[in-house]
């Protein structure tokens, strides 16, 4: 695949919202990684504007993520009904409860249309599935287009449309889950079977995600046929990381086995650090509305509660072996990890005798 | 480690209670690599005898596995509720609801005791843990004491009883699950943090167990640093598996993505293959009593749908990756993984230009 062929180092920077920033896709893909831009948060003038700046920072390649979700249309009574559930959150950290918005996103179709006219090098979708003709139109410009699965099955219907690669976002990957044909309970494949699978079922090149921390994990998931690693979790400690205090912290300090999967924040499935939020919301969890509108309604309080430096009613997304995270430049980050993946692979070539 | 050190291939082969065998075991060590006895269900005296014939059929190391239960002792009601829910079933084969049983598992403190005796080259334990004294008189008798650990805390108390390996049971991974110190969900960690993390947290050497299918993932996990591979779907198909021939047609034509987690079966949560069985009880299978006593008391029914060839109520415990098993002798298998090990190891130095 071409795009793959440009890349010096086969490590992709996931677009992670909230978290990455311009400035880690840009070192990223001047370390000769792909960076990847959070599209999602992007309204679509400035997404335009972004990947107009990023290409003339660099002439490397870089991709650009967007979040693929329905407009939002919830009645009057479920907004209602999901802000009263929080209101004790909210009271509990002196504020008001918020007025429901108009909006409960930016509208993704009109993103979709500046990401055709910017032609980024590589576009990747998460939440759902392009269709034949939008894989089409994107090509026509000269972008690569990469699609998220979690299960074979999604594999194969991004291979379907004509998709140029599919990452596999094995079960332990942080954030939100891209699943979008199964229950999340039949769509949590660990990446070690995901992307043995996955690549035994489709002909296009699998992105490994999940559980990916370092040099080894880089060495891991290319001995498994892997065309490249993209990795979040750990660049989230990194210098160019855009994480607020208490999440940081909560890294940084992390029990053994942290993390959990909660709809409660986003009313869309992901994985982070346990704190308060998740676990007296787990019961009520089920009934919350649909991404994005939970999204929406929890925003002012995960913004409250990080300025007043509460780790408990913050979303924190991580990967399940957030402890592994550590600091440093991003670009530098994934040039020690490729130097470690390189001494891993000499390292199996004596432990296996070969 | 010096058990590890004498093993040409370092791939051990899972003890699967019904599925592996002996001849597997023996199979395994003679090939080189580290056979693995399912010792659960036999009695004591059977354990002995099994060691012994082992031992006395091959000078290469071989594991022993116990699944660790306390003496089950429901109350009569709690009985009879749980076959009143399973009579349907029964029935629709034209079975007899069973009577209960006296004893609903073999006596795990039995079996401990003859196992020490007959002081096998390892000995492997799942569903808790032991105490410093027993793991020291194991050791004592020259054997190495390997731990199943589901979570970076469960391989921290196996280290902390003296344990020499602890086998880190990815969420891939087939059969029950080893989980004993947090609840299942919280205990579903895939073989790449899982492994990476526990490496991280133990001294002892990690055993990577979970979606490992082939030389590729064996490959992988070395590279994260396990000192070994353990497979156990990957040898469902090879000639000394003793599978019935509906989980074999199943085994052979699954569907993408099709495994499951279930407690209905046995009361403790394991993967398989899903069917009928493990659909329809879903909505009760919280409240089926807990391991051994649910496993006892649908196994006349497992073994009545076998016979009639039926599929939809027998267990059928695999991996997540479990389309990736094919035939043959399971001494050639590992011959062959390892082969494809060592392939991948100069794959990778090319593929990362080291």
């Amino acid at each position: 695949m071409p795009l793959f062929d440009k890349l010096e180092i086969p490590i992709i920077q996931a677009p992670m919202l909230g978290a990455s920033t311009f400035e880690m896709a840009l070192a990223v893909s001047r370390a000769g990684g792909l960076g990847s831009l959070a599209g999602a948060g992007l309204a679509p003038d400035a997404l335009e504007k972004a990947i107009t700046d990023l290409r003339a920072a660099t002439d490397r390649p870089f991709a650009v993520n967007l979040l693929m979700s329905e407009r939002a249309r919830p009645s009057a009574d479920e907004v209602h009904e999901a802000l009263e559930v929080l209101r004790p959150w909210y009271e509990a950290r002196g504020l008001e409860v918020p007025d429901a918005p108009n909006d409960f996103a930016l509208d993704y179709d009109r993103q979709f249309e500046a990401l055709v006219r910017a032609a980024p090098p590589a576009a990747s979708f998460t939440f759902s599935i392009l269709t034949k003709d939008q894989v089409a139109a994107l090509q026509a410009q000269g972008t690569t287009v990469i699609g998220t699965a979690t299960t074979v099955a999604e594999a194969k219907a991004w291979e379907a449309v004509g998709a140029d690669a599919v990452c596999a976002q094995g079960s332990e990957a942080g954030g939100h889950r891209g699943t979008f044909l199964a229950p999340l309970e039949d769509s949590l494949v660990g990446a070690m079977a995901l992307v043995s699978t996955i690549r035994a079922a489709v002909k296009i090149p699998v992105i490994a995600a999940g559980g990916i921390m370092d040099g080894r994990g880089v060495a891991a998931v290319l001995a498994l046929g892997a065309a490249a690693a993209q990795m979040g979790t750990a660049f989230l400690l990194s210098d160019q990381a855009m994480v607020n205090k208490p999440w940081r912290r909560s890294i940084e300090t992390a029990a053994d086995d942290p993390t959990r999967l909660t709809r409660a924040f986003s009313g869309r499935y992901a994985r982070g650090i346990e704190n308060d939020f998740m676990r007296q919301m787990r019961p009520l969890e089920h009934a919350v509305p649909a991404y994005p509108v939970q999204n929406s309604l929890t925003q002012p309080l995960r913004a409250a509660a990080a300025a007043q430096d509460d780790a408990q009613a913050i979303s924190m997304w991580a990967g399940q072996a957030v402890k592994l995270a550590g600091p440093g430049d991003a670009g530098v980050l994934i040039e020690q990890w490729w130097a470690e993946a390189k001494d891993t692979a000499w390292a199996l070539v004596k432990r296996t005798g070969a």
